[in-house]
């Protein structure tokens, strides 16, 4: 079993989630869609408290989605009922209406799995995409750099 | 609408849940199979952190189960994608495997949906039900009188 | 463990459904929030293949909704990975908005376990229940009536 | 949005699945973690349709598990309510217990989304990898070869 050290950069977004009856399979682990669900929690909560934007808002009330274009996870290490695992979301890459974002699974300084996630902004009502909006889009430039431990390229790519 | 008037008693227990994306339908309200999670959730909470029993040790440790038996539901108000609902749990009933319990789900006092729920003790060995042990027995028994706000009959039930 | 006897009704609507690896928990049986799922596909299926009336089409297209105002479930046979069982859906009572149906959930003559579920019909714009349209509400009568293996009362009650 | 044709090889195992209310979110789209669901149920199918091997034997009676290790997504067409999607399985490499597949959901001859999936087969009791079996190994490449449209390099690869 690979045991991948990983301490989140100091100012990065982190939530604690139980692991719970309902998420465990016959062998007694995580079934991975669930997986899933925890880390779109994430993004939510991370729209919401640390963007300063209302998630339910900007899907309820304006009409916007964010529906995933790309996925990839590697799982590491398995969760089981009563483990506390940590979810730190990490921003990749942001385009004129995609966001990638890295959600990395860990506790105790070892990373358990790791999901590179790439949205969308849509409307709901033409399904097609939208520019994210400026304010939004500085908002999430600046979670970049200060959660980004070391000097990189300009994140904007053209999608 | 219904408005029925909820305030839990002074020492039940009560967590918070928000309402997210994940649970809700195409109505844009919650799916209702979400909420049978979220009480499921809250019965593993009050056993570890009201009761003192790790939960999780009790199934994954000693390999016990607790099985639903019976499910009575009214849904009253919907809740939606944005909302904080309040979850209290009170006991209804206790006999010598089950344990009857209502989950309250509610909001600024208000009643939003209630349910009734029975459980029994198993062995998940032997598939047989197993009493409950005495020590759990009494944290509940006295969980039970503290959120009770008035005289009421005997609990004990022989099932 | 109870072994209550089931036989569908000859015209009754019934379908089997395969349990897999991601409806059972750690203790190797169905997580009964699982059910409720499996019961709503079943509840579609009837509309769309037994009554003629396109589930999918009534929400999203008509914009109406059935959510949930009252479940009952008593579970009487658990299910395990591998098992196919079948489910049976019969109705209960008729009113102006709200239909009551049983779900059995049945195998090899055995019942494993019984839902009573009763929807109301919404509007999803308005949020306020609306009479089942006449042809509709015939249609489900002449399903009661057909799958009725006793003489009976009039369903007919105002809600 | 793309439409990238997709027409299953002859022999390939292709399971319907119908878009449900359950699947759908406040979008009217499916949820994408419903999808991880699908794709584990027609894995389990081909297990024991195709390859005739029982996959709830597998588990649950010789206990060996098949945990995933890596998974990528790219959703291309959403899809709704009351659609029928097509799922198509092919498998990609064959380690030594490792085995990856691709899950191709398509409909109308057009591909809606694309998975690669790797698990690899583990006792759950030691919780180590263990090597496929002879037999099974010899019906996964035999399914390959036959699925496979084109001359292609040997699909060993030591993991």
């Amino acid at each position: 079993m690979q045991q991948d050290p990983f301490v989140p950069p100091a100012s990065a977004f982190t939530r604690s989630v139980p692991i719970r009856f309902s998420h465990c399979d016959p062998a007694g682990i995580v079934y991975f869609p669930h997986y899933f669900n925890m880390f779109n929690g994430l993004i939510e909560d991370w729209y919401t408290e640390e963007l300063g934007y209302n998630y339910a808002e900007i899907i309820m009330g304006s009409q916007y989605g964010f529906p995933f274009v790309h996925i990839e996870c590697d799982f590491k290490i398995p969760s089981r009922m009563g483990d506390v695992i940590d979810l730190t979301l990490l921003v990749e890459r942001l385009g004129r209406s995609s966001l990638g974002v890295a959600v990395v699974c860990h506790r105790d300084g070892v990373e358990r799995l790791r999901a590179r996630m790439v949205t969308a902004m849509m409307s709901i009502a033409t399904r097609q995409p939208v520019p994210l909006p400026q304010p939004l889009r500085e908002a999430i430039e600046a979670y970049r750099q200060r959660t980004t431990p070391y000097k990189s390229a300009p994140a904007e790519r053209s999608i």
